[in-house]
């Protein structure tokens, strides 16, 4: 035991050594095109740490406030620039959606929800994967922030996890957490893919591709997403299931226990209902934010005052248990900032713009399948959807024009590609963040997993390509 | 029980609904002078989150966060402006350190560093209290930010606290921690005020006060401060020691305690060297911080970062462990964002203009009394010390050289009340709040105790202008 710790130290040490040589390599490396010095040195801290995580040198907090310190110390950016993410709306939308998240699981009520869902389609684990995806598809229309969303659905897979026997340990989450969180996480891939009104950054794109001439609106989105994201919907839980099978697969006892469960829990106790209520009130301001003017994170942080002037969510419980939720905060704000820096500080669009010359020369079919996976792999050095689509999407429609891509296809394809990327990091959707915040699912699962996943989207949106093409022409 | 603790929650609604009341009046009170209606609805805001707390309505946690959620919801600030404490340098500052301090305490340095202090000097809490005090003060010139110096004597006083049997509990902190950490804080009030660079604001008051030709340095601001500074370091523990006595007073055999508690814990282990190293590395770095030109924060975070490298303080720690750290965080973030924000928009300049011409009409003996004593108690609207003196100073001296009261001697004065207010809210300077954060020390302690130490300072410091006024003239 000993000496397995001893070696697993060594191998730690030399991978943390390995790391900071790729990073200095880096670093000192030639820069090409016309990047700034610090745009290249930023872009060396950023992907040194992501390689650290992937390699698991590090851990994405460790990670994360090392680069912070060497972005500082390094004097890449100045440190007001450098901390600018701690104060970035929708990272605390997720800091403050992490304990009410908790406040839901306190009450009592995420586990009635869970029991709920459970009696009615917990005979396989697989099921209940479905029920999530799909639950998640039909509120997507009407909550157009992805981070929102899970807001609302990260309890209740918590709680779903809790209640079917898995734990947020090593061995405790392979019996159903990973799978159904690491479900979810790529459902809503998908999910935001069918409505325009999805995600954020959806409408955006409409922006944009309306300028090549392309016209976007609500009901051709959904007519032309329709197909690909159906067959993706259906893929998704079951290959998850197939490839990362869940220990706990089968459960025909798990509706009766959930129906004991439900009883003895007695009907709705005062701290459920006021926590009912504050939830409801919470997606239905989420909802119509764009309508109110209201911000999202002052919603939660709205109904976080609520819990705890009830007494549903303490402060006692916040000092006991809201280390997660500051680990979480923390790195989340710091790779964000980075990402945010390098984009603008021109990295992003030189690289992008750069790669996809280089693809330009092929007919327009290659053309066509070079810029939708070059833009999708891309996003590995992206931390916000809203950012990888307003500093690539006109440079990849342009290439693509340019080459007699159909412009409806490429701009449809684009935009389904920003939210098909959503779940090829942990942090490539701020969607993913009270997820991988859990304890649930690891970050390397993500890295593993999140890369099948990506593929399988990918294949599948490609396939449709006549579907997409057909449909857009309408 | 049950019918003392429904009492005890109909009270805590009485009391929620007169603090409601009282920002609704204050709200739609006539608006004086020529503050702007944005400045007017921030301050009711912003002082009934405070006058929540002095009643024991709210935390300090929930009046913050209801206060953030109300400046967003009624429009009074944009989120951006409401948020952007939280990237705030200083408060990131204290963020970081407080989890250092945790590392501090986890290698066993912190229970080190306490029993070397207890054997030397435990035999009472007194004279603990004293040697708190005087170390404050024998670093004071070498830390210009009184902020890093409470991140370097937190973890001890930590320490002490703990290794002398106290626990951040109702019952067990009253023992000796709540004693110990009002004196540091207490304490610091003076070892600021004593050094020109005791304090980051000094150097700031010394340039303002240039302007009205008096000429302040090391040398000569040491000698003014020397007379009130000493007798003030001597009356503080005393007096904090006879009004609020900690339980345990006497404890003859803790030395001896604490000489075989240092046996056991034998030779200096492999993590107390390095956590030791990493302190000292620490505080030489925010030393030489302005020469250096680095971040003090960045230094925290280095540290930090080390920590966790060399497993002295895990992720796991933090997750387990970090929900104080997140909470302290949270509501300094807001609070110091609401003060600086009315600070913005000229509310405190035109507070402190209106009220100080009410008071130039007198003689200039009064005029110098009533100005020291308006300067301090404006301080209870303040959540920084330099926000306070680049607001106030020049406007204060401006109307004491009209009233003819000796510039030099007002300046000295406004410098050195600078410091004093610091212990007057738990918000007062930042180099309260890890103390705040500790469980040690509840707010209410603080407003208390504190108004007790600042009006034993003022009359202290306004006894001693004779010797103010002959030392600053030479």
């Amino acid at each position: 035991m000993e000496e397995r710790s001893n070696n697993y130290q060594k191998l730690l040490w030399i991978k943390r050594i390995i790391t900071l040589a790729f990073g200095i390599l880096i670093w000192y490396l030639p820069i090409p095109w016309d990047i700034t010095p610090d745009a290249w040195h930023l872009f060396a801290i950023f992907i040194t740490a992501i390689i650290g995580v992937l390699l698991e040198a590090l851990s994405i907090f460790t990670a994360s406030v090392i680069a912070l310190v060497a972005v500082v110390l390094l004097r890449v950016l100045p440190p007001e620039k450098a901390f600018s993410g701690f104060s970035e709306s929708f990272i605390l939308l997720i800091l403050a959606a992490f304990l009410v998240a908790k406040g839901i699981i306190k009450s009592g009520l995420g586990r009635r929800i869970a029991f709920l869902l459970i009696r009615r389609f917990g005979k396989s684990t697989l099921n209940l994967g479905y029920c999530l995806v799909i639950t998640d598809t039909i509120i997507g229309p009407s909550i157009p922030s992805n981070t929102a969303r899970s807001g609302i659905m990260y309890p209740i897979t918590h709680a779903l996890s809790l209640d079917t026997g898995s734990l947020p340990t090593p061995e405790g989450r392979k019996r159903t957490g990973t799978y159904l969180m690491m479900t979810y996480i790529a459902g809503q891939t998908i999910s935001s893919a069918l409505w325009l009104t999805g995600m954020a950054a959806n409408p955006v794109g409409v922006g944009i591709a309306a300028k090549f001439g392309v016209n976007m609106n609500f009901g051709n989105w959904v007519f032309v997403a329709s197909v690909p994201c159906i067959i993706a919907l259906i893929a998704i839980p079951f290959v998850l299931y197939k490839l990362f099978p869940p220990e706990i697969k089968y459960t025909p006892e798990a509706p009766e226990m959930a129906r004991k469960g439900l009883q003895e829990m007695g009907p709705m106790s005062t701290q459920e209902w006021i926590m009912g209520s504050t939830f409801l009130g919470m997606i239905l301001l989420w909802a119509f934010s764009p309508v109110l003017n209201i911000n999202l994170a002052i919603v939660a942080f709205l109904g976080l005052s609520i819990l705890i002037l009830a007494n549903i969510y303490t402060i006692e419980d916040i000092r006991q248990g809201g280390g997660d939720a500051l680990e979480t905060y923390i790195w989340f704000a710091i790779l964000y900032m980075m990402s945010t820096a390098l984009n603008d500080m021109g990295f992003m669009k030189i690289l992008g713009a750069q790669l996809s010359t280089y693809i330009s020369d092929y007919n327009w079919v290659t053309v066509y399948i070079l810029l939708t996976v070059l833009y999708i792999v891309i996003h590995y050095l992206f931390v916000s959807q809203t950012a990888h689509l307003l500093a690539l999407y006109a440079v990849f429609l342009q290439v693509a024009v340019n080459a007699e891509v159909p412009a409806a296809l490429m701009a449809f394809m684009l935009s389904f590609a920003t939210n098909l990327f959503a779940a090829i990091t942990p942090q490539a959707s701020s969607s993913n963040i009270l997820f991988v915040g859990s304890g649930f699912l690891p970050s390397k699962d993500i890295y593993y997993q999140g890369a099948v996943v990506t593929v399988l989207n990918t294949v599948i949106f490609l396939l449709a390509t006549p579907w997409i093409m057909w449909a857009s022409s309408l």
